[in-house]
């Protein structure tokens, strides 16, 4: 009597079976599908209305928003330096020195707030914030709408893309954040292997990610930014030592538990985005990895595997936002003057 | 007996040569080959070498020159504003006031010799100055060598523009003048006219010209970038009255009476380039036209004759260099430290 395990086509179909759901295990293994990863693919914002990011990013190179008429967004989100400005303290009116680390703009449009303390609640709230910062562009919102509402080019723009004649302090702001919600990163290495494309990291950026994972890491590093989804202590396991005067989330909650509390800023082009943390004090990634593991999850990582977290973490470099530099519109002979020095 | 005048045809024929001769001489006024004007038409320079424009463009941008990390040559030649500031007096490390007007980077290549003075020969000596200069971007030469050295994605660019695998800072230097050549602005309206579209001009913009050639401004203005071709001294008829602390091209001759003489700017894109003048005191090009009128040519222009010249100087515009923003290469973590706040 023959047995269907003894037949040799079932015998056959049986490890084809086998080898199949053994590959499919493998390649799961290998090549996760995004959903099953804490660390989702950046997915481009559909740009709804393009005259609008134009104007913005007008607006965003313009440093006729700052009294000097020196300082624009794009100087301390530097477009063509992953959206920073690579100083530890960044410099504003006057050449005052900045209270925190510029977080990149890249991929701010993901976050849950803006701000390291979150105490805006979107872009279009941010984008307001520094223009009339004395430490910071020290313009006013009044300055900066009589400044574009004398510039005709302008006139025309925010009419094209507003339907009314006056300009607002938030048309200038909706048109900054419209440009800024472009400004996402996809298609890094790391989100290619994501979608699937298995040879896309290497060993060691493949061993770098699973260190990332199981150390906890992405208990803060997680969704599309790999950050930006929740405010967390800096220094839960090991206090972290500084005389830096930033108060963090209790700025905005009031209250002292929150001191040292930021939100968690995004990892997505890490390796453009350096120095590190709200103070700019880690230089390198390195640097910054071998605290986070010591302070965050009480980890030593020896020089290997941070390496190997390094490594992963240049993988999250995603494409560059690509444009033209725009040709900003002249003032005009009413255009108040720029005040570099005291309004002399 | 018939002469020839008498005979009909030939009275046709002269009619004829007399008609052509007339329409020749009026086709000539109203829409003239450009080689009988003193302004010529913009030539773009044809781009020899790419891979060297697109590293001068990257540095251009680069922040990374400058010993703080926040000044580039696009700071104060700023390629959305026509390049410059559209600053009385220029912004240098530390918010030093600037001694001089920064001249726009547009058509400089047409210059007889850079800066106002006049004392780099061309664009690549020019390039090296504000590098070097404490107030301007106070980083050194060395400096400048050793942060690209440390960054691979330039020592990879350097390598493959110049051949050989160290930088120096004539290489820095000629990657920058390289890119600087490229960004001439042809196609402005007066162009098209002198190309002989003779729409291409308002009424008031012609009259505009005519004045400005029958005044006399041409005998500084001229050539292609409608100055740029010769040293002159401010106040040929009527001294100009000034504190400004520049001593012009005196202080490269070491001739007292070379003092408040500068190199004639460009007109070029003289729409956007405000404010005017080597110490920037001219805010509007009203009060520019009005000014060279009385201390140069000893000519008061009326409201109308002013209004002219400038409709007229408005038409210089040309086409704005395009191209996309740079991405830079990110320092390693050998790179120098930017110093922004005293090198703490």
């Amino acid at each position: 009597m023959k047995t269907r395990s003894n037949h040799p086509l079932a015998a056959t179909a049986l490890a084809v079976l086998a080898a199949a759901l053994a590959f499919g295990a493998w390649a799961q293994q290998k090549a996760p599908s995004a959903a099953n990863e804490p660390i989702q693919p950046i997915i481009p914002v559909p740009v709804k209305d393009p005259a609008k990011v134009e104007l913005g990013k007008k607006l965003f190179f313009d440093p006729r928003l700052s009294r000097s008429g020196f300082i624009s967004c794009n100087s301390c989100h530097n477009l063509s330096l992953g959206g920073t400005d690579n100083l530890k303290a960044s410099i504003g009116h006057n050449w005052q020195k900045g209270g925190i680390n510029s977080p990149t703009v890249l991929n701010s449009s993901l976050s849950i707030a803006q701000f390291w303390d979150g105490r805006a609640k979107d872009l279009r709230e941010q984008a307001g914030g520094p223009i009339a910062n004395p430490a910071e562009m020290a313009s006013s919102h009044e300055l900066a709408v009589g400044v574009l509402s004398s510039i005709p080019g302008y006139r025309a723009e925010f009419r094209k893309v507003f339907g009314r004649e006056k300009i607002d302090i938030g048309e200038i702001t909706e048109a900054l954040a419209a440009f800024e919600e472009t400004l996402t990163t996809p298609n890094a290495r790391f989100d290619k292997w994501l979608k699937g494309a298995r040879k896309a990291l290497t060993r060691d950026e493949l061993a770098g990610y699973q260190l990332f994972k199981n150390s906890g890491c992405v208990g803060c590093h997680n969704g599309p930014a790999a950050g930006g989804t929740s405010f967390q202590k800096m220094g839960l396991v090991e206090p972290y030592q500084t005389t830096h005067a930033a108060t963090g989330r209790a700025g905005v909650t009031g209250k002292d538990a929150d001191r040292l509390t930021c939100k968690v800023p995004t990892l997505r082009n890490a390796e453009l985005t350096y120095p590190y943390f709200h103070d700019g004090e880690a230089a390198t990634l390195t640097d910054a990895v071998d605290l986070m593991g010591r302070l965050q999850l009480g980890r030593k990582f020896n020089a290997e595997e941070n390496a190997q977290i390094v490594a992963f973490l240049k993988t999250l470099t995603g494409d560059q936002p690509k444009f033209t530099l725009p040709i900003l519109p002249p003032s005009s002979d009413t255009t108040p003057h720029p005040e570099p020095f005291g309004g002399k």
